[in-house]
């Protein structure tokens, strides 16, 4: 039976934890991610600490996983940057494991949901699996040989690859690709277009009933999509190319005309699935770095 | 002192084989590849087991590397499907393994020849390598944390990813990039044009002569190339990108537009450089295909 481990996911707004055990997640409680000033990073880990005590009032837990947003630096231990929490080059691994006597896995919030996906998620099964959630932001994870593909500086951002039109993107470049397809746009350029707020699931919904201001928007956030992921599915051929985020949502409403569009584009087949764990692939992923850190300790 | 190898290298029309010693390809001789007919695949063999016999008159090895062209199943030894030399499903690896009586390792030429630019070449000393052989197609070969990324379907074919032009491509599509960016496609393209037949190295050159069909030409196999190539390069983030086979030859005709396009189109500082080993780097990626695997039986 494997280990028995924590998991905490520091998000933008809520910092959740739970236990991962025999393969499941079990969620325990959310903390409200503390506001964003000079002291974030040594607050956060008063809270990551906190939680680590109320799990182990509860488990016999061997190690935690700990993920956070921004840039991170996997290897080190350190969370290069975060905009929105606004820390910078906080070491939180080794502060976190100082703090609560327990080996801990450090990773990125986004590639460890990526790494939940494809072990325990919509790839469950599956060796080499991209995973791209759109949301707020396009990101993009790969998994390989069952492990997660970590870099030392920042990487998988293909939302703010050049996507070919001229809006503005919250980075301060013209036309990258989140800018036109992620589901934040799609629900700005539809109020833009048409006077009336929707979220990108109501754009989605309005696509279906034959609304053609939220049809050419989607269409145009397919077409950006699918030219941004062609490369790079060609180039790696992964077994699965899971779609997360709140735009997954929307199903084969997406799915459909993405795997179209994908299919045209390149050589190979492609298996377009959409992502199975939700807003806590996450911190299953960070449950998932810790079993790795003590399968790779016990390995030698 | 790493072990000595031998190196075999079956191409289209020629088979390069030598030794590898101390990180040095030291090659012997070329023979003509066996023209393609039914029984291709077992005169390959025949040839590969001549030319490990001739080398082993020379020195002590301990394993021999074997790389081909075409669809390659690296894990199990398998040569899946080569259009030119006209063979499917091959076992070459233990067919020649069965000869020689030494361990094979086997792989493709291309990705052979990423290794050994991302080891012994271009990138020698870094991780994480992109390598993209432009020459009468377009492949790319990925080396991560210094080993091969191998897959077992075709992988890495990003010269048949769409580029969204109207050209026929050799593989029956059409618009794919290689139509458009190759060294054959752009030398095709300017006699089409100009009705002048030129090499792409000439091409190059009437650019910076001035010559406007050639700056067109090229213009647009550039900006194909920067297209296909900044997604891969955003979402592997690698440490360098090297641009090898013939085109490569332009020097900074070619790096200098692409990396100026791939800075305008990703988030990302490339380290984009020539390739080092010219027509021996897929020889010499087969040494290390061989020492690889001598290390990881040691490793156990």
């Amino acid at each position: 039976m494997p280990p028995t481990v924590a998991a905490v996911d520091v998000g933008g707004t809520a910092i959740k934890y739970g236990i991962l055990r025999d393969g499941i997640l079990e969620p325990r409680a959310e903390i409200a991610t503390p506001l964003r000033g000079p002291d974030t990073a040594r607050e956060v880990v008063d809270v990551v600490a906190e939680a680590v005590a109320d799990l182990r009032r509860q488990s016999d837990i061997e190690a935690v996983g700990l993920v956070v947003p921004g840039h991170v630096d996997a290897e080190s231990g350190i969370a290069t940057r975060s905009d929105n929490l606004g820390w910078r080059a906080a070491p939180l691994r080794d502060q976190v494991a100082a703090r609560v006597g327990l080996p801990v896995a450090f990773g990125h919030d986004v590639r460890a949901g990526a790494l939940a996906e494809a072990r325990l998620g919509a790839a469950q099964g599956l060796r080499d699996v991209l995973v791209v959630p759109i949301g707020t932001g396009i990101a993009a994870g790969v998994v390989l040989d069952g492990r997660l593909l970590e870099r030392p500086g920042p990487f998988g951002e293909i939302g703010h690859l050049d996507a070919g039109h001229t809006r503005p993107c919250v980075c301060g470049r013209i036309g990258c690709l989140e800018a036109i397809a992620s589901a934040a746009a799609i629900s700005r350029a539809y109020a833009e277009q048409n006077g009336h707020p929707a979220t990108a699931a109501e754009v989605a919904a309005r696509v279906g009933q034959g609304d053609p201001v939220a049809a050419l928007i989607w269409q145009q956030a397919v077409e950006a999509l699918a030219r941004t992921l062609a490369p790079c599915v060609t180039l790696l051929a992964p077994d699965a190319v899971v779609i997360g985020g709140g735009l997954a949502g929307a199903g084969d409403l997406l799915l459909r005309p993405l795997r179209r569009a994908l299919e045209r584009l390149t050589p190979l087949e492609i298996d377009l699935r959409p992502a199975a764990l939700g807003t806590l692939a996450g911190c299953t992923g960070a449950g998932l770095l810790a079993l790795d850190l003590l399968g790779d300790a016990e390995a030698g």
